[in-house]
């Protein structure tokens, strides 16, 4: 595929997007009104805001090198939740909290709280675990989207000189430091500063940080050793050895090398989404290539069923190929959230439905369980099967998974649509109203449906004056078949191109789209060489992954096992998890032997029973205990 | 039941027993042949054995405080090894190492390396962890053994004077230390001593430590106030929390209250051993009720197919019930070996084939894989699965598994038959020759048998006058049904008593027994609160639970399904891993399927194949590779 001679989408703005519907709106009100401040009592109470003042001394808490993060992430949330929600007690408080940043910035524009207040003389001397580059990053992104909010500069500038001074420092030429960050992310903050400023020297900075990742000889190989000289500490964790470290971090290969998804997990999407931002922008074909190759490694070896992604806690990351254990999953909130950020990414580049499907999938499955119903508690792991031990924490030490979700739910309007100047691309089914300009007109919107719980999608146009262009609509890989109407019309020997049925016509005011697709529910497999799910099933329907859960099924889920003929109906109840289609089938399960013996000759006996599932998302919101997403089945 | 009602069994020493048969046999030439001199050289190069001479200094290798121990039960297994083997280059060598071990004795009576040479101040001080009670015990065994097998008594006077200033520290005395050992041990090393020497004061001593257990207040929390005080090391692993500590080494309540098999396994062993001892010694049937709950919990909730116990690593022991994880199974060599001694004192205490069962389960299987089929390796944990990662090694740091086999196994004979005045109990079938007084007569048994791969046993009885005693016959709870014959007539309506045959006749010169146990190839299920065992069978014949291993089987272990209706073919191989019945059977796994899909909703596809299966015993012998016991079963 040739990138520059693609028509290339890029997403319509969260602004311009307002959704209303049944399923993400309460979930987004949750977000705004519970998650987003609460998070910042959070920043409060732990210090990591007052960090700011710089005024750490020997026997305070050690600022932790990544609070400046949680802060800047906590930052964007807020500032994507003032797109459709004008709150100015909120934008006063950003307000406040920008102030102190910048007045922790250095004259030279360093700008970072560990190592201004704490160990200043060893500024830069930690890139592999200091995570100095990282919270630049998200400084970058909170101040890029605070400005888009609300035009306000001041963080924006902030950044932008301390950008200029990182580029004063990294890069190719000699007298430059020739590192990268051991923690991937103002790669892709680089590139929105870039788009918001248009100065290239962010984007070539960028560039030069993914270009440099992985070249021999290893940065990281030398800064240890002169770290090491030095007495300084390395923050990195401690039971991985030498071989694995430059996968942990990606800087194994150069990163068009690089052909499987390895390593820390966040860190790969970080990794993967800035490559795939500079594709875009520089039309790099070599970059693209290698997301694809990381891509098809990861989706078809190396991912949950719920889009999770982190087979281990060792690393926090990938193992290897179908290692994909279910009670000790670690599937990071973090990392289902950063592969959504990198399918974004990917479908701009290429109108393919399969990045839509899997962002579609971490989404509504991996990500969304990050976060209680009440947006109060969140999972950092989020494994596929609990013996009743595992539960949401209000916070955690290392808290870059609470304010991940929210500003990706508070920005969730950016991921539903995308356009070129004469295509529109509908990816997410999510009730809502859009504008964009294409073909020169001002077109407006309507998508109204009650996904996920109904797969019927109406679209209604508004345009002034009837207008062509393209209308690309998502037949998502899940729906067995589906139905177009137009106007109330079917629409047969529908072009369907990589997952998008192609409709490119001249639209009139009023003109409606009808997309009608299967939502059964299903059983799938895993392939056979994943040891956990040999012999299992994992239900779904349309994107959702159910769960077995102990509070709605009094048997030892275990040992239940799904015949092959038995049906799942699907019901929806309003009371049940704020609304949810719950599942409910006929199962058999091993009878209660409470005395029989560990070992004997006879098959243990079986009795029926039913049993009742929920979305895997909504699961640990009632009373604690197991959890299974994989269930045995028989013939 | 009564215990002082009883008749109670004695065991028929090793050295009046003979063994030679086609699988022991050869096992013991390896063992004496090999392991014992080379588990020497592994004490000599490791700096074992010359700790002795207490001359370590600041700077130089910290002497383990165990290393007494492995020293002592290599002395344990030389002598056992003289007693049919008489090696006069090998009795010189202990003779040596018991020399140093003497001059190592403190003028007080105390021996210890560790307490001596590098921390003498400490003495005492770390009953929980320190191990000096549990080195004194193997050296108390390691003595009565050798004066047993060579009426030398030097060691013996050594220990003998060790033990009496032992009892001279602690008692229930005021004066006295109120302590027991962290590590149970010496409890059941006192009543061999007390045995050999007739001193009651050491059976006293055993009485006390056994029955000063779990008192309130708790010894060791005590012991750890005042170690913290003074600043001395505790030497206990870490990772347990004072919750469960006292479980680790089952100090967590008097041991007549104890109903659970808890804690770390081989401690447990060694303290049911003791108790089983002392309720044989004392007649004391609550430390007898108390074993038999321990007995229930333990084999009917804690114990592997293969008589291994344990199941995490955390604590070397016991969890909860029915938590038997196959692939992290910890299921200790040690532990296993501990569990033989236990049954083998119940099964005196009772003559009940239930213990018998069990020992010859843990024998055939988790005790018999602890050592390579050269005698050069040996496996400290013993999981029941594996994908290809876990091999055995020739040594280890924490060294106590490897002499603890070698002594079990040079001590075979004594485990085969157990008498009373009127009664021979013949508990396990391995061909030999055993002598024993009978009714005042000295009668001779042959015992005919190529056990365990063929199950026809025959017993030829020599004595000068034809005597009445009574023979106890097992029937082992593996037959589903037997066949007696006595001088080639069919014995219908033969008694048998919990699982042995009750023969009680008067007996001439020649009189023959002939025992066919029905053996065939069973498939076992687990009980199914058994997580990893759902769905799954494991294969038995006799007492030997076989395994699949990857050098047999050109597929994914872990696909592998037995339909019901296969059937299994034993063939014995002369020519694999030095002799074995093994098992060939129709089976099916999926279809290799490299480039299929992730999740799918189609079925995965399943081909025939033949896999075959070999004893678990052993396993790891061949090509490095995976090996699973439980194999997944469909109709």
């Amino acid at each position: 595929m040739k990138l520059h001679t693609q028509h290339r989408f890029h997403p319509i703005s969260n602004k311009n997007v307002k959704i209303k519907d049944c399923f993400w709106s309460p979930r987004l009100d949750i977000n705004r009104r519970n998650t987003i401040p609460f998070e910042y009592h959070q920043c409060k109470n732990t210090g990591r805001i007052d960090a700011f003042h710089l005024d750490w001394e020997t026997g305070k808490k050690v600022p932790h090198i990544f609070w400046d993060s949680d802060v800047a992430k906590w930052i964007e949330a807020a500032s994507y939740s003032l797109h459709h929600n004008p709150d100015s007690d909120l934008e006063q408080l950003v307000d406040q909290v920008i102030e102190l940043i910048a007045s922790a910035q250095q004259k030279d524009g360093y700008l970072n709280i560990y190592y201004t207040a704490v160990k200043p003389e060893a500024r830069w001397t930690d890139l592999e675990g200091g995570h100095e580059l990282y919270c630049a990053g998200h400084m970058i992104e909170g101040a890029v989207a605070y400005f888009q909010s609300t035009g306000k500069r001041k963080l924006l500038d902030v950044v932008c000189r301390y950008a200029d001074y990182i580029d004063q420092v990294f890069g190719k030429e000699p007298a430059k430091l020739h590192g990268y960050p051991g923690h991937p992310e103002i790669e892709l903050a680089l590139v929105k500063l870039y788009r918001v400023t248009n100065e290239e020297r962010y984007l070539r900075l960028s560039e030069y940080f993914v270009n440099e990742r992985g070249q021999q000889p290893n940065y990281f190989e030398n800064e240890r050793k002169l770290r090491n000289q030095n007495g300084f500490l390395r923050h990195v964790i401690d039971q991985l050895d030498d071989l694995t470290i430059s996968e942990y971090h990606q800087s194994h290969q150069p990163v068009r090398e690089q052909n499987e998804a390895v390593g820390h997990s966040v860190r790969a999407m970080y990794l993967y989404s800035a490559m795939a931002d500079l594709a875009y922008e520089l039309k790099d074909e070599s970059l693209y290539e290698a997301c694809k190759r990381l891509w098809n490694n990861l989706a078809q070896k190396r991912m949950y069923i719920t889009g999770g992604i982190g087979s281990a806690e060792r690393n926090e990351g990938f193992t290897y190929d179908y290692d994909l254990p279910n009670l000790t999953s670690y599937s990071e909130t973090c990392a289902a959230i950063g592969l959504v950020f990198w399918n974004h990414r990917l479908v701009q580049l290429e109108c393919d439905g399969r990045y839509t499907d899997l962002l579609e999938r971490a989404l509504y499955n991996a990500v969304l369980a990050g976060v209680s119903l009440d947006g109060r508690k969140f999972f950092y792991a989020n494994p596929l099967e609990s013996q009743g031990e595992f539960h949401r924490s209000e916070w955690f030490d290392v808290a870059c998974c609470p304010p991940n979700i929210a500003r990706l739910l508070a920005s969730l309007g950016e991921y539903i649509y995308s356009q070129t100047d004469q295509e529109l691309a509908v990816h997410l089914f999510i009730q809502s109203n859009v504008e964009a300009s294409l073909s020169g007109q001002n077109i407006r919107l309507h998508q109204e449906t009650s996904f996920p719980w109904d797969s019927t999608i109406k679209l209604t146009i508004n345009t002034d004056k009837a207008t062509k262009f393209g209308l690309n609509l998502r037949i998502p890989g899940w729906a067995p078949c589906f139905q177009i109407l137009i106007n109330n019309e079917e629409q047969v020997n529908v072009e369907v191109v990589k997952g998008y049925a192609k409709l490119d016509r001249v639209w009139e005011n009023g003109d409606q789209i009808e997309l009608i697709l299967d939502m059964p529910v299903v059983r799938t497999y895993a392939h056979p060489n994943v040891r956990d799910c040999v012999g299992k099933v994992a239900i779904q329907r349309g994107p959702i992954v159910y769960c077995l859960e102990e509070v709605d099924n009094k048997v030892p889920l275990h040992q239940v096992v799904l015949p092959e003929e038995s049906q799942f109906h699907a019901i929806y109840q309003e009371t049940l998890l704020d609304g949810v289609v719950k599942l409910i089938a006929r199962a058999i399960v091993y009878d209660d032997e409470k005395n029989a013996d560990l070992y004997r000759t006879e098959k243990p006996k079986l009795t029926e029973c039913q049993v009742q599932a929920i979305p895997y998302f909504a699961w640990d919101n009632r009373a604690p205990g197991s959890m299974a997403v994989w269930i045995r089945e028989q013939k």
